[in-house]
């Protein structure tokens, strides 16, 4: 497994992530993917280490995912239970964070939702010298970067299942539609669509999709680092925004306020859940209304190169942002690749996490 | 261990499980029973398969009992806790269950308080092409399978505890007590001790036992298949209800209102849990008077042969289906041995379909 | 690792530990401790061995170290959680218990509001002839021996990490600060701390400090028994209490209703946990008049002897019982460090508890 040049302790958010990374994670997930195919499907690679998952979200997905990979690797799990938890007694997060330092975690998943709260922990976990990772397992709007790495293994594999890599994609087109101005699913996917050199169309209802999303693609460097990018990150928290790497050229960007445009000859069309409380804030019309403008059928894949395929981050509201009969037809949909692509990635980051052990980087 | 013979993906019902298959589930979970008495207790039949406990109605002694016969197989396990799941964002149990097998669970112990759930996802998988096996682990009133295999595997125990098998049974009176109508432990043990060959006696009072029951008896296979087995299976979800095995003779089934008729002579008294909602709704009198007049006492067991034994399912109301002292006399209660009886059990069952691996069968 | 002394099966309160116990937990707690920091980090002693954690009271922090734990000696784990309990459908605790026993669990680590329930469980387990161990994980205002042993080898290592044993205290003044009426904490950790000859010195409002603590303190033996004893014990369910040993000469315990006195030239200052509920039943000032009265901060330190540290159970009240900056000062704070020694010391106590095997101590 090549993880000979992996330096990176926390996998908070891709906007940093190299050409280098992205192909680490690719390839080591594609040997795992092997690993699964087998019939014992473990390996002691991980073995004596702790994964703590602090959810402090609940998710039962992606929490699963992770605990069944880290066993996967022979580690031991720990699961964070909010319902159950010290912090209505008054603990921070960060006490908490701590607290399974203290115990031995060698590796935290986190989800919160307020955008930074990985960052942070992994920056105080940094102060103290430790060599803990931190994995950011979705944070407010911000980012979900393990969500993105296993769409870009599935988009990767379908390219060329033994050999996935980035630039596979540098000739596609992508479309993700949806409730972008929320979705940190989109704001990983952004930073890792666009490093792989594919063009990126982004195609939602105005109140979704701001304008200002387009200016941080190609040709608009300046602002972008001002306006389009506060806009990706989001970040409330204080903490230091990753620099993009500049060995990524421009990125190419997109965005629709109809539908049809995106879709034209797309290769692959990513939906994002809908979250109902949007209705409530007036940014959404009706759900049977915004099936009817956004929503993703089998006719309108129409427009789409042939061969399409949909992805979709899950749990999926049926007829909604895709319609039901979509969404089971495995000509189309890659829904179940995507959670069996995200057993694979995740190994593979936690491999690389746990095994890598860099040395601390100081202010990183 | 015996399963040369197992055949059968999924365990949704006890209606239409043969002869043989009753035998081998007892005799595989006696030698478990031996392998849980040596020190190491851990078998590593099924070590790197995924057991995935889907509890979408919460239950801690049951999945416990799931869970730790899975890990003594020495599978991976993953826990759907409800309060923490998706299913409050509008995603279906199907699709979760989806979710699960692109996941790579392998087995699913599913739990819902609807009726047919566990059926309908496996009439889903199977569709799928996927080989997956699903486990009812009780769906609203109809069955509980793992629980009437273990109530036989500790009845058959106890007549020989080196070679258990269901025609041990046949010249026994068995009689069942209580809220025979909302019971899903008494629906698959009727089945179950009705194929031992066994006299099964119902009785509770008459809103509790309707007479219907007792029409799915003996002569009465043509009535049968249209009112009294609707009645034993209440299958609201559209479900295909398997076929009786007609290997199996008439079955003795009787039903009566009052308590003394049903305890004479009696082999084995069963009780079944008191839900406290039936009160209210007219279907019960109090509790007080419940005891008074079905509640099981050292006294009533008189009227029973001599080492007459008393089962419970748990959790037991003390006091109300059976009188405290009762509960906790070893001579009597069989209730710890059920417990016990039921990690064998388990294995056994997970350990069948997770090794078996029979083909795939089309339309079943 | 020494364990051929130990006798004890179930540990549940330290009043009536030796000598020789405490000695023993802390050699055992150092040879996990030193496996700790092995790559492997875990160990095959209790393979095969079931850990039931019966939290009936909620708890992240103490509930994660037991997990793990167990998991390090290659124990199974079975957690039980209040919220989807059987106990809301009205079984009763020990019937709980009986259950887990039942299923083949070998220890019981037992956490529940009230007083004495797990010595009731034990007692119950014990009159059943059966082998099973119990470990109080805090039970009401009672005890929580783990953490006063735990905190105990936290000191000890301080003195000598290569041989930690009770008599390196004997010398120190010990300082426990905040609401002892109400803490399980402080009454486990004055059986231990005075067992070590250290003098302990209890300070709080005088509504939390009562006199009669002094009492049990040297030179009250006879009283001590009466009110004193029953005081530190409050034991509510009918339960025999421990005759504390008789090897272990008078106990230096002081009270003190001013911070000041209890501060000068202590060793060490273990400050308490304050329960918001306090508050309402006016046994308590506002939580910033208390910090103003009782809270540690680092001027107040400077009444300590040089190289004083401080320790606290958490979770912390930042800036109540502790002043925030001084809670994360490695120089003074021994927070973390106490719960990286939970993990040895709880391996210590279920390897002593779980390979032990003492033969079954009738009336115990």
């Amino acid at each position: 497994m090549a993880n000979a040049t992996w330096t990176r302790r926390h996998v908070l958010s891709l906007a940093d992530f190299s050409l280098g990374e992205y192909d680490t994670v690719l390839q080591t997930a594609a040997s795992f993917q092997e690993v699964l195919s087998t019939r014992t499907k473990k390996v002691p690679v991980l073995q004596g280490l702790v994964v703590a998952n602090l959810f402090f979200e609940p998710s039962t997905r992606t929490r699963s995912s992770f605990e069944l990979s880290a066993k996967r690797l022979s580690a031991d799990t720990l699961n964070f239970a909010p319902g159950t938890s010290s912090l209505s007694k008054g603990e921070t997060i960060l006490d908490t964070a701590k607290t399974y330092l203290a115990m031995g975690a060698d590796l935290m998943v986190i989800r919160h939702r307020e955008a930074g709260v990985p960052q942070a922990i992994a920056t105080e976990m940094d102060k103290l010298g430790v060599r803990v990772g931190v994995l950011n397992a979705g944070d407010g709007q911000h980012e979900h970067p393990s969500q993105a790495l296993l769409d870009l293994f599935t988009l990767c594999c379908l390219v060329n299942p033994e050999y996935p890599r980035l630039k596979l994609l540098s000739d596609k087109k992508i479309a993700i539609i949806g409730d972008i101005l929320h979705s940190r699913v989109a704001r990983s996917n952004i930073w890792s669509l666009t490093a792989s050199g594919a063009e990126v169309h982004l195609a939602g209802p105005p109140t979704l999709v701001p304008k200002l999303f387009a200016e941080y693609g190609s040709g608009c460097r300046s602002r972008d680092i001002k306006a389009g990018k506060n806009l990706i990150t989001s970040f409330p928290v204080k903490a230091s925004i990753p620099k993009p790497k500049s060995e990524i050229p421009n990125r190419k960007l997109f965005i629709h306020w109809d539908l049809e445009s995106a879709l034209i000859d797309a290769d692959f069309v990513m939906t994002l859940r809908l979250q109902k409380e949007r209705m409530s804030t007036h940014l959404l019309p009706s759900w049977r209304e915004y099936h009817q403008r956004y929503g993703i059928t089998r006719t309108r894949l129409k427009l789409c190169k042939p061969g399409v395929k949909v992805l979709h981050p899950g749990p999926v509201n049926r007829g909604v942002e895709i319609s039901s009969e979509l969404m089971d037809d495995p000509q189309f949909s890659l829904i179940s690749q995507q959670v069996t692509s995200g057993v694979a990635v995740r190994m593979a980051l936690l491999y690389l996490m746990g095994s890598g052990k860099p040395e601390l980087k100081n202010g990183e």
